[in-house]
């Protein structure tokens, strides 16, 4: 894995600060809406983050994943909650998902590591 | 909506079986793991029914979507949580799912217009 | 083509009506940011719906195509702007493109015809 | 099935040749690369076909998977090859291949009919 | 980004070569067809650019996005002429560009830089 | 090219260890199906290793071509065949496969150093 966890975070901030500051009006709407939609709402934002995390890995974009992880694991989703969501992504998503499903497996393990 | 929900499942059933049918054995252990992805174990059938239906809004399977649909209505997820999960599948997946958001919501319409 | 585009324009305007209705906050917001994406701004209309239309073909959605088809004959654009888009399109997607390329071509057409 | 294989072809070849009379020179030249790249060559047509297939699956292009199967049976793939063909698509591509896997096999039902 | 515009021009010629230097005539070919995409013709190149673009964004290919970026400024593209671009690749592909979307920035700010 | 064909096999080892672990017993069948699809069978290994590679061409996922790159070549895979299989998925994938060809015919290059 050749970007830490760190990295992903400082690069995805800082881009999106510059996104943001080119105060284009509707890409600022479309972030908002994108942060609203996994809020509580008439299903919980830990659900919701089950669903972001299963989207992306559907649709193998490995930033997003790592940044379902991380929320999921906020959300206090567990190793076999987790592991159940990427079942269903696997047999939804066939073989070719699982080059991110060991990404994704890899960034859990590194969330462990620095919570242990 | 060129099919009716009754001849969907009719052609679903029918060539489901004439596949199993042909009897080879490895395409009959994946739909045997298909079926199980969404069973309760670590997380309930019903979040499961989520998953396998905003997976299939983002990778836009009308199939797959209506399928989904249908069982979350049997797993008893209401219309306001529907719509919960339709909005992370619009904002994942982008304006290119509203045709499939369309469709499920005819779909949904004529679940509840037979439960009526 | 089993849809006629008069089939196609009512059962758009209907469902999106029913969405719309079932007044979820974020769907509605998600609808107003995609009809404005196509508003003049700093690209004008008519190239930002050439854009929808490649956009549409590489992602392979009928129905989007469809609605893009219109809309660029609204904005003017001609048979040999249409063909080059297409081409774009084509080379970029690859020949999976094609089935949809034949649709949208007979759109094309069927609207060329209602002009005459 | 709502297309006959006979309103396929009808339709495929009559738009086909809507598309070429338009006179775009590097339309015209994508559709014979993609003739010539299913010819024999350093793989022979019958591997190239079935290359054709699985990709049509896993990209999920129900017309593309029809010409593939009418071509691959031409060709003389049988029954158990094509349920080989189909179980890598499916491995590879997941659970959401499986509607067009249905028409794939319901295809092939009824080249096998008209053969009998 | 850890891949500099410098490095990737450098791969992506010696690669374009080798592949070139292959001498498979009908890949050889499909490079050609692919550099006049975007040569002026009833679309100018400017539009054709734009078209790459957002293609490249919706399908999110970085490599793809990194060279139509360069190219539309080449072609006298400006920043607020981008963000309706960016814009419409991201109502149109959803929050699963976004990522793409960061780097194509950091991209664009590279190359204004560049320019200082 | 970032990373080795050492490094990558090592990660692939060493995560796909990790998930097996994990013991969730229908993660382990899809891998365990995943294997036997590329077995000898009706298809021979040969051709199914090619059917995977032009499928995770034409899906775009590198960590897939690289793993059927090589067993291709185990599999006694010519340089022109490997041309013509690429051709097929660059033919039915479009230009956005060029960026994974550049890095597939590296990959393929390396080996070749390798063996020399």
């Amino acid at each position: 894995m050749s970007q830490s966890l760190e990295e992903f975070r400082r690069f995805r901030e800082s881009l999106n600060e510059r996104i943001l500051q080119s105060d284009h009006r509707d890409i600022k709407r479309f972030f908002a809406l994108d942060t609203r939609a996994y809020e509580d709402g008439a299903l919980p934002a830990r659900t919701k983050e089950l669903l972001g995390l299963v989207a992306s890995l559907v649709l193998r974009c490995d930033d997003c994943i790592t940044y379902h992880v991380v929320r999921c694991k906020e959300e206090g989703v567990t190793r076999p909650e987790f592991l159940d969501a990427f079942n269903v992504g696997l047999v939804v998503g066939g073989s070719i998902v699982i080059p991110h499903l060991r990404r994704a497996v890899d960034r859990l393990d590194e969330l462990d590591a620095a919570d242990a």
